[in-house]
């Protein structure tokens, strides 16, 4: 055996927010680092696209580079750290390192989602690791929870509020009754969301984490695409008031992946939730999952989401895991078990259609007479049973909310029954639906 | 390098409740667990005290063994999986086997609280894996949280709803009204708390427990004798009505670890907290604990704290890294990283007296003129700064409560304040002291 490595070398690609913090990151808390790892860690490059942009972080001359050719070719780099994001040229800067024996750690979530296969094959292939928590949920440690704490367990679900930028918008909507547009631009001063938030807005980013969680959690590929996903755009500050007044429940963008029979459900999309629901707490730009398995039985992770700091945290957290394996010569030796892809126990994706659930239905009517037994009426043709309704009188003529809560029913048969309701004369815009979380 | 192991061998030390779920665990989710080692994991012997005890799981004629040489000397024997508990003989064996270059994994908070230095010590000099994932807090993944995915962050606090069984407690008392008496008869009779309940309800399981996060979190050895440690038998259902109703408040036991200035506060004390605090929803058996480090800021860990599947699931995620590790020839090259005790930022353990709290303090008087004022000038005297008093009208000549709610106080000029006002004549009962969270 090879002597241990004294120093751990990093070539980093991207230097932005994220990219500057693991830097500050490394700088303060050196000493701490350098001593769980055995060895020093330094960053050797750092790939920018622009070497005279204004940065907060000033690095030593010769640090920075446009060539991407300078980490990849340095046979001194041990770890490429991916923090540009995208992807490409960012799938064919992961795969070319691979192949030349380096090993990975990257936030990228969208690359890893839609590039699963092929990434982790190449590791496997060139027996390099790839780490990646910070892909997910910003500094929460799931992806370690997933693959080492309940590595034991049948995973059978995963309920996660894994989008900030959303649950600040939500929350704020709910308890300031700021108006969605309001809560955006909130959201937008607040640094949170991008100028075009729309991968937040609707439910895409979520989607790319819960493609990743639920690939790891049921040892089974789950694609981007695989995932139902309906953003939060449709919801307003009356619906969110009416639901907390009335039903005592809140509305947050759930990721659920879910075991059922030989299928998984996977979907994204606004949830209604009891008040006093654990995941109710998880507030603002915080991120919350719950994970469920046969043994373990319920868990809950918390923390922040997004954040150059936080995010910071779970990438130096695998720098530290990986350098130290650098320096133990162990690197790439351990069978990383998210390898996994032959779960016998999930035969398919569930179709959107055949998925159960409580539904939250707002109908925009005419207030005339007829009206609620002609609803009551589709509902009950598409074998939906009506929990309760409500409807509070209005000015005569003007258009009326009612609002109906079912006991859970079919999805294919809520949307078919919606097409038949919205067609009819007296209903004056599209009904709204949220889907309602069945509880713990 | 030797070729990969393909049978990983364990001999476990205990059959009771947790091993027999272990047992279990790998009979059910064999294939899960061993395509995720990438050998096979075969229980080879079992040590227990009594070969005749009836058990509900029946293991292969010869497994079981009253002779811990029938483990310790077999060389075929990779992980010794100690589930006895206790101090002695314990310690011996752990120590016995790590010399024979067996690895470790253990669910034994008391052992491993008591006797860290040695037995980590021993785990470096032979180079030896030790995990004991599950001598904290069940099934929930805390230790790798804190040792691996907060690994890059100085840590500043630890608060910790630790103990389910006081934690239902508490909760029966609080929601249902029970008496301390009936709500703990309630939690033996489902198996939560032992025949002899002194460890859970004095706080020293939870002790045991703090003693090994705040090891593990502050890089600093952290002694069961070092925590300040009360426990929950003083507290009354109608201290805790007064609190909620009054307050909006909700007792829980909280085990605390904090970082001062150059100093570590550790205590474990009943402890009230707002009732939207994230804390306050972690109810019954379950246990949740919140860390915050400088970078990654509060994140939170929640789930089932005892019994035999969530402990068995924590057991069985270090089996299986360990034998990972086995497999790949690597177990114990890892350098771990809680092995360090040299922060310089700790100087040391925060004395009690230091510690600075707010204090809900409810004093038994005689219902006569001058009470209130005796009681606030003592206070005044020991710069203990009043928030809020309240005393309601009680029939003539009885003892009334009265409660007084302090700002922040130091914990000496408190007790020092008690000392007094509990010998005045007219206090007819030892003063409660209850601390309050300081909030997130």
């Amino acid at each position: 055996m090879p002597d241990n490595k004294s120093v751990i070398q990093i070539g980093m690609i991207g230097f932005g927010n994220v990219g500057q913090g693991v830097y500050r990151l490394l700088e303060k808390n050196r000493s701490l680092i350098e001593s769980k790892v055995g060895a020093q860690m330094r960053i050797k490059r750092i790939m920018v696209r622009d070497l005279t942009k204004a940065r907060e972080v000033t690095v030593p001359e010769g640090m920075l580079t446009t060539n991407f050719d300078d980490i990849l070719n340095d046979p001194e780099i041990d770890i490429v750290l991916e923090l540009m994001g995208g992807y490409e040229p960012t799938r064919s800067y992961l795969l070319a390192a691979m192949k030349k024996e380096k090993h990975i750690v990257t936030a990228n979530k969208a690359v890893l989602s839609m590039h699963w296969d092929e990434i982790i094959q190449t590791a496997r292939q060139h027996k390099v690791d790839i780490y990646f928590e910070a892909a997910v949920c910003g500094g929460i440690p799931v992806v370690q929870a997933i693959n080492d704490g309940l590595a034991a367990n049948n995973i059978m679900s995963i309920y996660g509020i894994v989008n900030g930028t959303t649950n600040f918008i939500l929350q704020k909507m709910t308890e300031e009754k700021k108006s969605y547009k309001e809560a955006l631009q909130m959201a937008q001063k607040k640094g949170l969301a991008e100028a075009d938030p729309t991968l937040d807005i609707n439910g895409m980013d979520a989607a790319h984490k819960l493609a990743i969680l639920s690939s790891l959690a049921f040892s089974k590929r789950v694609k981007v695409e695989d995932i139902y996903v309906e953003g939060i755009d449709r919801i307003t500050v009356q619906d969110i008031e009416f639901a907390k007044e009335e039903f005592g429940m809140v509305v947050k963008l759930f990721a659920i992946a879910e075991v059922e029979g030989d299928e998984l459900e996977v979907r994204v999309h606004p949830t209604l939730i009891p008040q006093d629901h654990l995941l109710a707490k998880v507030d603002g730009e915080y991120n919350g999952v719950l994970v469920t398995g046969d043994f373990v039985g319920t868990t809950m992770y918390y923390g922040l989401g997004a954040g150059n700091k936080p995010t910071a945290s779970a990438v130096m957290s695998d720098l530290i895991y990986v350098g130290r394996s650098v320096h133990d010569n162990v690197a790439g030796e351990i069978s990383n078990c998210w390898f996994l892809n032959d779960n016998p126990q999930i035969k398919r994706i569930k179709k959107m259609g055949d998925i159960k659930s409580r539904y939250f239905l707002k109908f925009s009517v005419l207030d005339q007479a007829g009206v609620l037994s002609a609803i009551s009426r589709i509902l009950g043709e598409h074998r939906i049973s009506i929990a309760s309704v409500i409807q509070k009188e209005q000015k005569k003529g003007d258009k009326v909310p009612v609002v109906i809560v079912t006991y859970e029913a079919k999805e294919e048969d809520v949307q078919e029954a919606l097409k038949k309701i919205n067609g009819l004369p007296f209903v004056q815009e599209e009904t709204l639906l949220i889907r309602m979380d069945r509880g713990e």
